[in-house]
Order: structure tokens, then C-alpha cells, then sequence
């Protein structure tokens, strides 16, 4: 009998969420676990890491081809430090990240620190995949991905990755989808961000990031942002080079 | 007379830091500046935001021509906050972030809070410029840069930038520069990249993070990761479009 493969999984909602443990119940017939996400909430962290204080751990959860930490740290921390402390001499075989509350698709990607987990996978050297759904609700309905994320995660590991490349893999908030697209990333737009307030005992202003994304070309039926809008899985094949290669010979004339 | 240019700075060590300040000496001469920076060190935020709490600024410094607030968020936090809040009627002509106190180029780039800021700037139709130099000494001596800022930050002004699309660029330690070179990002790891320590009082296992950074390709000559190595100022155009464009046609046979 073959060996069920080894999958480290994290996220950006917390390691309470029910994403991840919806992702936890769905993988762990199929598959060995590690699990190690942050304490509580981070969204909005992207890739960050973290330098100036030190992390620390906490084991939740242990049962056979299962074992749960809460960290400290950013979703990157947590894969950094399950790589470096917790994997033991077994290399994961794929990082997956998720399910994540809420859109992660085009520029909500650049912010999501449920792809600072998968980056750091892939940073790694190993197969990486963010799962999100179109639903901020923290308990949202996530049964409908079921049988996409059993084939999602075993075709990854299958094919494996080129380096510094990753998946981002989000699910329209829907009890049935048309289909997988393979997309590129939307360019949309965050407006109206700042919403006033005061707080009560000084009267102190205080400012809180809100708003409202604006797709900047609805009409191109390549990006994810469209492929959810209409009913689709989309999944966005992502790197973490972010040379603008198009530029390169216009500055070097220009310099 | 035509109108000095206006400048929106920030940075990722915060507003007390050598490199922001050495910034705005060498800019206020010669332009209008709004400086919005971080209270305290930011670094490795990369581009997050702070979603969970409400962010509060505080004046520092005013006179003809500048202004200068530190702010509780991150580096994003601060552009966003000037933006939408500071600005006044005026749209800023660039947004300049640093000057980083330590290297960006390759795969710093990723983790970096200095790049947070600039790519802030663009999604918000900005041209904007992270300046840092390969040097974390709180007192790096910044003044090398000084006649190679003034002349980029004109030439930013002057070219504009494609939507999307900053520059990162990166300074090594030395006293005089072989001169400018065009790169892309080097492919770069982190290893070694957790220190175990225990607390003082309770003797609990924590854990700093901390590494070093590994060259990939060492004998490529257009990475910025080896113009730095060799003397040259880096310039790297960047973009916040992550699609990994190479990998659609093959993942759209494989799904």
C-alpha cells in the first residue's frame, strides 16, 4: 500500500475558523496533516513575517495522521516554522492554504495572507494551493467545494509546480459551479477605504480601512474576477516574481 | 514658475528613521513633500493592511512645503491614510518609499514594507519609487545617494508608469556606484531562518525568525541580486500583477 501523502495546511482566518477545519475534515480521510495557522484573525497580512517580537506555539489537537499547532505569527510565520521545527524528517508534499472567508481573487490577492501562506510554500520548493470562497460569512456553507478540493490537491501533487509558482484557487459563493477556468488575475480597483470615527471616551478621530472593489475591465472574460462573477471556479496560476519583464528594455533606454 | 512637484513619502522603519529623513532633506529643496510614515519599525510587513482596528495619526513636523505624520498601520496603512485623508485637493506626482536601512532586491522584495507602500502608490494610479540601500546600520551613511535620488525621482515624474507598475530600487554599500543597471528579481532563498530561544522566566521554547539568503542563480548577470553584488545601482520595475502568464495554457490542458 502506498503512503497517503503529507500535507501541511494554513490559513489567515485563524486556526478556529471554520475553513480550515472544513479543509482539515475533508483532507484528513485522503491524507496525513500538519496544521499549523495563526491564533486568531489575520487577514490583510499578505506576506508578512515577523521580526521584531519571537513566535511561539501551542499544540490544539493530536489523533492519528493529525496534529494541529496554534502560532503567534502572520500565515508565513506559521508555515516557516512548520517547515523549519514541526515537519520532522518527512517533507510535506504540498502546502494548502484556506478555505479562506472571502474573496482572494485579482488585487484582494496582493493583501491575503492566505497567500502569504501558500508563497511561502512555494518559496520552499514545495507545491502550493489557496483555496477561498466568495463568502465572508464565518459560517459559511463550504460543501459544495468538497469534491473539487479532493481532485484540486491530488492534481497538484500529481503534476507538482514549477518553482516560486503557486495556485490560487477561488470558489463563487454557490451551491453549484459551472466549472474550473484557468484565469489571470483581474485588475480591480479598492475605493472609498477610509471610514471616520471617533472613539467614545476622547473623541479622538480614528480612521478604519473598509471599501469597495471596482473591477477596472468587466468586460475581459479571462481574469478570475470574471470567471466567479459568472458561476466559475477560478484558478490563477501565481508567482512570486514580480519583475514587470515588459519594462525592462523601454527603462533601459530611458536610464 | 512652474509649480515644485508633490511628494507622498513613506517608509517601513519608521517616521524617526535616518533613511526617511536623509529622504526628505534631499527632497524638500526641490519639492512639496506629505510624509506619512509608521510610528515604529514596520519591517516584513510586505503590503499589509490593518483591517481588524482602527488607525490613528499624529502630526510631527510642519513647515513651508512639508508636513510630516506618524501613523499606527503599516506601510500601506500610511499611503492609504494620506491618500484619502492628507492629500487635501492636491494628487501627489510620486510616491517615494525609504530609504530602506537594508537590501530589497530579489526575494526581499516579497517580505518587504518599503515595496508595501510603493505598491500602494500605483494602485492608486501614482508612479511610485522604493529607495534602499544594502546597509541595516541605524546610521548608514545615505549621502552617496543623494545626487542618484534627485535625478530618479525627476525621471520617474517625467516618464510616468503603466498602471500597476513601480520601481524598486536598491543601493549598495559603498561610496561611489559603478552606475544604473536595469534587472529583473533575482531568484533568492531564505535558510537557517529560525533561531530557538526559551523565555526567562518560564523557560517556554520561543522562536525568532532570522536566516540567511541563498543566491539561486549567482552567475546570472541581469538579476538585481547581482548588480548590487558587483557594485551597480539596481533598478527593478515591478508589478503587482502576480499571474504566472507561462503556466495558463499548460494548466488549462492539465484541468
Amino acid at each position: 500500500m502506498t503512503q497517503k501523502p503529507y500535507i501541511l495546511i494554513s490559513n489567515d482566518d485563524g486556526v478556529a475558523a471554520k475553513g480550515i477545519n472544513y479543509l482539515i475534515e475533508t483532507l484528513h480521510p485522503v491524507a496525513d496533516l500538519l496544521v499549523v495557522a495563526p491564533d486568531s484573525a489575520r487577514s490583510g497580512y499578505g506576506c508578512a513575517i515577523t521580526t521584531n517580537v519571537p513566535l511561539t506555539i501551542q499544540p490544539v489537537r493530536s489523533e492519528r495522521g493529525l496534529k494541529v499547532y496554534s502560532c503567534t505569527g502572520t500565515p508565513a510565520d506559521c508555515v516557516k516554522l512548520a517547515l523549519f521545527q514541526l515537519v520532522g524528517n518527512r517533507q510535506p508534499d504540498l502546502v494548502v492554504s484556506g478555505i479562506n472567508h472571502g474573496d482572494n481573487s485579482s488585487i484582494n490577492a496582493h493583501y491575503s495572507g492566505t497567500m502569504g501562506a501558500a508563497f511561502e510554500g512555494v518559496l520552499h520548493g514545495i507545491p502550493s494551493v489557496a483555496f477561498s470562497i466568495c463568502d465572508h460569512n464565518p459560517d459559511a456553507d463550504f460543501r459544495p467545494m468538497h469534491d473539487y478540493i479532493i481532485d484540486l490537491v491530488f492534481k497538484s501533487i500529481t503534476m507538482g509546480m514549477p518553482r516560486n509558482t503557486c495556485l490560487n484557487i477561488n470558489f463563487p459563493k454557490a451551491d453549484n459551479f459551472k466549472g474550473v477556468r484557468v484565469c489571470r488575475m483581474g485588475s480591480t480597483q479598492w475605493v472609498n477605504e477610509i471610514a471616520r470615527a471617533r472613539r467614545p471616551l476622547t473623541k479622538q478621530p480614528v480612521f478604519w480601512l473598509t471599501g469597495e472593489r471596482v473591477d477596472l475591465e468587466p468586460e475581459a472574460d479571462d481574469t478570475d474576477a470574471w470567471a466567479l462573477s459568472h458561476g466559475y471556479v477560478a484558478i490563477t496560476p501565481t508567482t512570486v516574481d514580480n519583475t514587470a519583464y515588459e519594462l525592462i528594455d523601454v527603462l533601459k533606454k530611458l536610464m
